[in-house]
């Protein structure tokens, strides 16, 4: 069972509207590499999960509940690149007449006809989610060797999609999001050390200069790309697996730790000319 | 932020094997109207949510912390229902030479070729879930018109499996499931009523019998229709919609309280024939 | 602007009930070659036609209207096929404890959990149907082409599926149709003659021989494989393509003709055990 | 069986081209609420109908009939609005040398590539259509419930199109659906009052106030979104179920009227960087 | 079994980056009636075959084999397209910070995200390529007719594709492959021929201008419209259809040819800010 | 350039039809781990290559082609086991006068109705191929951790598809796959352990027992996991990658080889109840 509290796993930092940034960080959401996928492939693997080796089910389970988290701070953060990017007014009280004509620039369209300038279960674009995307095979070599596979893709990605938007809001979480991945990456490298890989230099993929990436930076001194944060509010067998040096080129120790403070979710406004909520004179 | 307790909202009972019934749940886990579009859907809406009436953001998160829940829930059915359901051996030593012959008949061939006899993210016919069945609209009244509607469909569909087969273990799932989407169904309706709506008789949709799904009975004794769980480790508004006479025709109170204690995980055993979790000389 | 009048195109035969023939006859339905692609196809491409050569778009236009009529008469045609397939009672209350266990055999599933024991948009494999099929690319001759091979397609997989079943429902239906689909075929056939094609022998395809397809002579000896019905309220151009030899091996006159008288639509029965149409205590 | 006549239900009213426009109004043809679906859905529904209660089905299929206008009215906008998007000139001998130019702007370049600038049956992001997308379960409420929230979500995204062009032609036809939508929204609402339901002020959804779409006002004066348009040509029960007090708001008084006069479907000029339709030399 | 040479079957004219072209350039490789279609198509017709008439067969390999040249020339075609339509720089080093800007441009993003400024196998709308497109029906006039259509479209798609950008690299390929199409539509409309067919005057389709398109009047005048290249190790016996006259209104005589000599594959820059290949320093 | 001598890379052996069989092996031709798969996705990965390090890219060339001919081997084996899988007769004239009964038993009914029980571009479940399978990110690590997981996958299910029919031409392309498969696997896997991974006793992946799977033994016994055919016909530096012990358990020496010499294509009869060719009267 799952328990929740109302806190975002990192900051939301303010900036601009930027409704084109907005469009491609949905790959980090609803891509074939993103979040909805790693949380329902983590998901269907530790469900489905066969034999007594369970310190790797716990690892799988782990990861699986933080992503939970990722796909609330990526929703949130493409909300705050949508809100304000049209104009005031509805109907035909906007500038030019045409409040929304921004759904006709380089952007998502659906985000202003389907969601209410917020964000969807697509990817830059707009394919919608396939469940096609999970794998889940029950051999847990082969299972990790996707995990690997993912983790190392969903970095890769980021630090594409982190060049192009200099926006604070893009950059903060996809640079929270890259130093995280990195983590999941030496996790499930890490498990396939445990049954006798050496992986030499090869991580992390890529193989980032995180001085070119300078949000990055502070996560790394947190030691965030080595610590795996603990939801679970019971046992778990997880730490027999993440610990001991890093599979990543740096070898430092890795450490299950408690989960970050947690940060507030920003309020959304209301959004007159999307009609959202829509309450106006029910209310009245 | 989101924790986990290795508990399962319900029990699992025994029974034989039964793929055929597990071809069919996974309309209730991939379907267009099973528990990864409740989860997702409620996930968008709660994240996407617009204005200040926090009680019905706090309501769709509330319901959708329980669809992870219900995720694992007939995840673990489906497994239960397929575990065993091939004969012993691997390659050409099982019955027959062909242990996995079962996966010729009316099956998901699926189940045998990517899960390891486990479930997977795919509706009744095989169909692959997709993100276009999130509705998530940012409109209040339209997200809500359609939660109720996507909970009715819940419940009609599962009264439609349950007859499908008499096997005890799908059985189980599909009345405490039926149950706690009627228990929804309620919930998005009293959220309308707020609103002004009065449902009269129509609900609940379909309009079963208790005495013909006997299963569903002792859930109906213990509340759990008229129940709304609350997994919050923090405080919730959802007590500000969900109290008062249900909107169903029983008219009974509707009450917030503490989730089920939990029951185990069944233990997978070991599938050599599908190679899962294939570790076994490596640890030799 | 479409009307409506409450009559079949063609009569639906009694026979036993037969849903593994209705799950096959869903692909002359929601299939790549089926109805809603032909009614689609000739809707998009009459819309878009350019220029003056409007006897070709009101051909186009003509067959489209009988589409809709096609569409009808599948759809009737597998709900007939579908009725009774279960076993009475409803929850644990039928045969053996479990009503619907029909939908565990050689069926689609989602004909039982979606429609209440009726037709989808859907292929004989379960796959939803798609806009991709439609072709409408505005250049006459391409259309005209696209058209023809979709025609034959159309009566190529129907003289197969005649072949899987000799249920009297299904075949009567397929035979109408295979000698419609004949007409169409001679339409956009014709329509290229008069662009200075000569066939020769090459159609019909494929090149049944009609002893074998009985119920198909009552519709041959009916004039049905070289008429056109004309559905149109108003005037119409289509007869300056269609009349003259037919483009097929038989080189008979085709012909503009009413349509047919019509056919009264069944009654379906209610269905308790889908909750269809559950108005049972409603009324009550 | 269906019948037709040559006529717009709706007038076109004459702008600039606009491409941009023509993309997003895409949504309200082959989108997951657009014409497309209500079509499908309302064809679904009405054949598969069970049981006596026959004006139900009656008012769905009226609906239905009505829904084969606007497919043909929103293809035909969409195609003004491309209709001379492009330059002058094929090949290399347009502007800059590249008469089509224009696909590489914010346009869906299939309107370009497969249209000869012309509608698809595709939404605003490009994907096709799909079967999925049709509900027919069955159970009148839950089919019931679906069609409410169908048609105000029909009316949702096209007071958000609305905003996003001031051109007329777009503007036009967006207004005159704005207010049909709202009819049907009447009437699927309305059958539900005849079952019980008390709506209160919750209709219609959303609640747009009339100053700021002020093309909509004329088709209010003209009571269209309280009238059903009857396009049987024999009997038809749906005035059972439309008529008495309208169960949006203003509680003005439904009524079954005839459908409007019709009016002219516009010529569409050749298009010879499209090669469409293509006939010049074969005339010659 | 297939052998392969390292050499492009045409050239690739170097010009500047033009990604906008790139994206609508995917149409060929990804789209509906693109490369990868003609190619899966002959494979599957070839594969399926049936009967002894293997002339027909021996034409429609012959075509398939051809067909993967063609993805690699338009994968590389794109690919010349993107290379260098970034900025310099990594992470926030690029200009103004942010390198692949040009992402948030009139571009397919994926071409950033997934590709690193390569191609995909999808379509110009970003849809991926779908097996539904194939069509292999084991009738041979039903398999020739599609065939026909299908080479038609896609010279039809391509000369649109032409007028979207006069980049030279982009227009050098599609000169190519508009002439190689038209050869391929006279393939399979001289296999009808063989079996009764006149087409009078209505091929090539569409009917182009050759003078518009000056690019490929080299390609004409090398007679590669009426040549069939022969790509096969062993005996063919492709002659005996593609032979006599052209079914095209030129009625030029076809001939079976060797290959073309073949061309440089262009290599490749590594490009750091998309991490490709990323072997920097594990190779320090 | 590509070209082709029509041979089987292996032998097809003569058993009975197994249209079961048919079904499920189309995850090995049409799956999202099958050789369409691997065929697209090294396609992919070789024409978008950066760089000078082009042994990689050689050596990923050399698999692709080699996929060629297991796509085509794929093909014709699951006409062998759909060939004679019908009864004679066409029409009503077969046994119980529905010559394709067998199409709704548990096999895939497009094999019937689309393929004249022939080859498809589906999965096991029907769904068809996606673009959306390949992998080509052009980081090179990436893709060859995303190919070494692939090339396990396609082991892991082909060793769980021999267990569901002991049918010898099912089985026996099976074994031939498995153990190239496993050569693949190796290939990719030794690619990595050359940036410097020491692989343990990871591989091969899943950990197969020969004696399980006897028609593995003899390509085992020819040394075919081991060995790279070599289809250039011009210089190729695979060998600078696949050389040296192997990456699997045996560490064996990897060798460069030639392709076997190939096995004859059978020929397909002709198949009258579903009109393939369907030549019969044209001939005549």
């Amino acid at each position: 069972m799952y328990f929740y509290k109302e806190d975002l796993i990192n900051m939301i930092v303010p900036d601009k509207p930027d409704p084109a940034a907005a469009k491609v960080l949905q790959e980090a959401l609803g891509g074939r590499f993103g979040e909805m996928r790693t949380l329902m492939q983590f998901s269907f693997q530790s469900a489905n999960f066969r034999g007594k080796a369970k310190q790797y089910r716990d690892l799988i389970r782990g990861v699986m509940i933080e992503e939970l988290s990722h796909v609330e701070l990526v929703q949130t953060t493409i909300n705050q690149l949508l809100n304000g990017s049209g104009d005031e007014g509805v109907g035909n009280n906007g500038e030019d007449g045409a409040p929304l004509d921004i759904a006709l620039e380089n952007v998502n369209p659906h985000h202003y006809i389907m969601g209410a300038q917020a964000s969807l279960p697509v990817d830059a674009a707009g394919n919608p989610w396939s469940g096609s995307y999970v794998y889940s095979h029950g051999n847990l070599v082969a299972d990790l060797l996707n995990n690997v596979m993912l983790e190392s893709t969903g970095v890769l990605q980021k630090s594409r999609l982190y060049e192009m938007s200099s926006n604070k809001t893009f950059r903060e979480t996809l640079a929270f999001l890259i130093v995280r991945d990195n983590a999941h990456q030496n996790a499930f490298a890490k498990a396939l050390e445990t049954l006798g890989v050496d992986w030499g230099k090869l991580f992390p993929v890529p193989n980032y200069d995180l001085n070119k990436y300078p949000e990055c930076k502070k996560y790394v001194d947190m030691g965030f790309h080595n610590a795996q944060f603990n939801f679970r509010l019971d046992e778990t067998r997880i730490g027999e697996v993440f610990q001991g040096p890093s599979p990543s080129r740096n070898k430092e120790p890795l450490q299950v730790v408690d989960p970050p403070k947690g940060y507030p979710v920003p309020e959304m406004p209301e959004m007159p000319n999307e009609h959202a909520p829509g309450l106006y004179d029910l209310n009245s």
